[in-house]
């Protein structure tokens, strides 16, 4: 086989056959394929597209580019859940604790924030003491014992996608439904859980800017999961503007235990607690997910009375406080949220006129709690755990010219002005209310 | 300015200015811009193309990467003439000599072959002494003396294409009509010419596969050499069978000089005489290519008259021996091409079956050339000068089973079966006599 043929192939608009993908796949890995060769496949793939079959077939392959964690000594269902990024999107420590509590086990391991989004692992971190790189056996033990666990990603997990990824990146091949589908899924699978719930976010702070593009994504993730032998489903749900009010580890962590409390508000409520049924329902704790349409729907609408009750009840709560522990961290911050400490220096963004919150473009506001210290431009950066934004008010709210509309924390005061003037080049105020947008959109199974 | 903003430009359809494309072609020749993002670019062309106003654009600043030749001393109108490649096509060194018998000034730098098309500079080094690598002084002296000179192409001019090509033999995106135009162009303008004919193949042996397209590729070039303020004019030429009978280096060179002596197949005789004209047309002694399209016409007409009677007289053919003799070659040669050696060890192919020569697969017959010794699969394998197929039959020509319809050359005899089987492959033997085909389709100016 030849690169440059493959290559041909698909620029023509061909099928990829099993073995063409297992050879470039593997001989990429190995770096016998240059990346130069690999980056004009991957625009070919972002014109010509790929079938199903094919990308079920390059998911597949590139899962098994490095270990296939094996968690068929957890008992249990093992349920994963994975949102495609989002700001302020907390929801993984909201729901995963209600699901576990729930009776289904979370072996999850996650992510670092890159860019405008955040990510699991570092909203942990800002817990003191709470360690995220853990031993294969003792990862295993907490979710045991717990339900649930949460760690980074392992080294070799899938090399295929870190190389692959880091030549998407900087070449403009990264806005590929393919693409993304397998990059995603690939992980997914290799990460070893039975069941698959998928957060596709959509909207301005979204990779995918509308539900029609979100739902194409959805169901060829849906249905790579299938293939694979996953129970799997996604939900469509609106990233038009941040999740919950909070934005940044700390600020997070806090607003996800209030959650966890009773005391979230509402739009963060409801797409956790829907996650969480949809984890639970998949979990199949008694065959809720089979049977005709009928019954899968009466399983998944106990599901969620399942997760309410574990909400109401502080059994997520719990379930929260005792991985925190058993990961090293301080279980009274889960107590007491205001432990979590945040940025000293504070600035309060007024509304500049009369009117109600517009649109708001969502990756700004990202960007600015990436100016204020709470993300990363690139790998290497430290993070300030501190920093963030608190959304004081959000889309469709009243609001009078020099009102606080969010505060801005951060360690350095110079960081608050430049975060400021992006944060406030994303809002608007205008004179009409706006309409009501949804947020879930669709499920997809 | 980044090249990764350039890149997702290009692919979403947008038109590149010239300060980005400066700024890509610059950084590229320098080596800033690495391969893997240059290569993604050259795939989003392939899919998006390019408008006129970029082609040349990119044209000009790929010329402009290396030296540009000042042929400004050199007395007269200088006309350069470009093939796009084909199979048995000497005619540069026909209407080469005949358009400097009428008076236009030659200075050609010509390529050497790749793959299954030859080169003109490799059909003169069979000549005995004949030496292309000259000092631009000499160079100059000899166009000056004798109406042209061929050599090789310098080591610095358009440095931008050679890493651009190397880069689109490697990953598929070698058939762009832009990306082909602006490297044939680039290479036309650093040359230095006031005028150029190009002479666009189309068919089997061709690059591009059918009139339609070769016109598309004949229309972008002429308007790029009209925007850089050249006088330009395409022919578009059959290339579905080879031209003339000889395909290799010392044989083709023997046909071009009987064909300057009078003696050349009908075929080869049209296309070249007709290059001729349009090269002395354009060299415009006296006002012929301009006015009104009578007169343009009227033009064409004295130079076509002009060019039979260069060839009648011999005038072209002494041109040619002058040139040989002036380049160190032995003249004998032009005055007796038996002269020129040719491979030892033949090998008669026979017609399969009665009936009528059909279409030939002439990229094959290109390819069966190379196996006999006459020409490279890669760019530092040695030529076998006296290797080659002279066709005995042709598109159209009755045969008997058992006839030979093509002699092949070699100086080894292992080479013979081989190349034997890949030539047959290349024939067909029909019942039916096949339509004529044209073997100038039209003149783009």
């Amino acid at each position: 086989m030849r690169m440059y043929d493959i290559i041909e192939k698909k620029k023509r608009g061909g099928v990829l056959s099993r073995e063409e993908i297992a050879w470039m796949i593997q001989g990429f890995v190995r770096g016998e394929i240059p990346d130069y060769q690999m980056s004009a496949m991957l625009m070919a793939i972002y014109f010509q597209g790929m079938e199903d079959g094919e990308i079920t077939d390059l998911t597949l392959e590139m899962a098994h580019s490095g270990d296939m964690v094996d968690l068929s000594t957890i008992k249990g269902v093992k349920v994963d859940k994975h949102s495609t990024g989002g700001v302020g999107d907390k929801t993984t420590l909201i729901a995963g604790p209600l699901a576990a509590a729930c009776g289904v086990k979370v072996a999850k391991m996650s992510g670092r924030g890159l860019g405008h989004t955040g990510g699991t692992v570092d909203k942990l971190e800002s817990i003191p003491g709470f360690r995220t790189e853990i031993g294969r056996e003792e990862f295993f033990q907490i979710v045991e014992d717990h339900g649930i666990a949460v760690i980074g990603q392992s080294g070799n997990l899938v090399p295929a996608d870190k190389k692959l990824y880091a030549l998407r990146d900087v070449t403009a091949t990264v806005d590929s439904i393919p693409l993304i589908a397998s990059s995603i899924m690939s992980k997914k699978l290799a990460a070893g859980s039975d069941g698959i719930v998928l957060d596709v976010k959509t909207g301005s702070g979204a990779f995918m800017k509308d539900p029609a593009s979100s739902r194409a994504l959805a169901e060829k993730m849906v249905a790579i999961g299938r293939q694979a032998g996953k129970r799997c489903c996604a939900l469509i749900t609106n990233m038009d503007v941040p999740l919950g009010h909070a934005v940044g580890n700390a600020l997070e962590m806090r607003e996800a235990i209030e959650t966890l409390m009773g005391r979230g508000p509402a739009d963060l409520v409801r797409v956790s607690t829907e996650l969480a049924a949809l984890m639970v329902w998949l979990g199949d704790i008694d065959g809720r997910s089979e049977g005709n349409a009928g019954q899968r729907d009466a399983g998944l609408d106990r599901a969620r009375e399942q997760v309410m009750e574990a909400l109401s009840t502080g059994a997520g709560l719990k379930v929260l406080a005792d991985m925190v522990k058993a990961q090293g961290g301080d279980p009274q911050c889960v107590r007491e949220p205001d432990r979590l400490a945040i940025g000293q220096e504070r600035l309060e963004v007024k509304a500049p006129s009369d009117g109600f919150m517009g649109h708001m473009d969502t990756e700004a506001v990202g960007i600015a709690s990436v100016l204020l210290g709470a993300g990363r431009n690139c790998k290497e950066d430290a993070l300030d755990y501190g920093a963030g934004i608190v959304l004081k008010k959000k889309y469709g709210e009243a609001v009078r010219a020099g009102e606080t509309i969010a505060v801005l924390y951060a360690s350095e005061k110079e960081r608050l002005a430049p975060a400021a003037e992006k944060f406030l080049s994303a809002c608007t105020v205008q004179r009409e209310r706006p309409n009501e947008e949804p947020l879930i959109y669709e499920l997809v199974r």
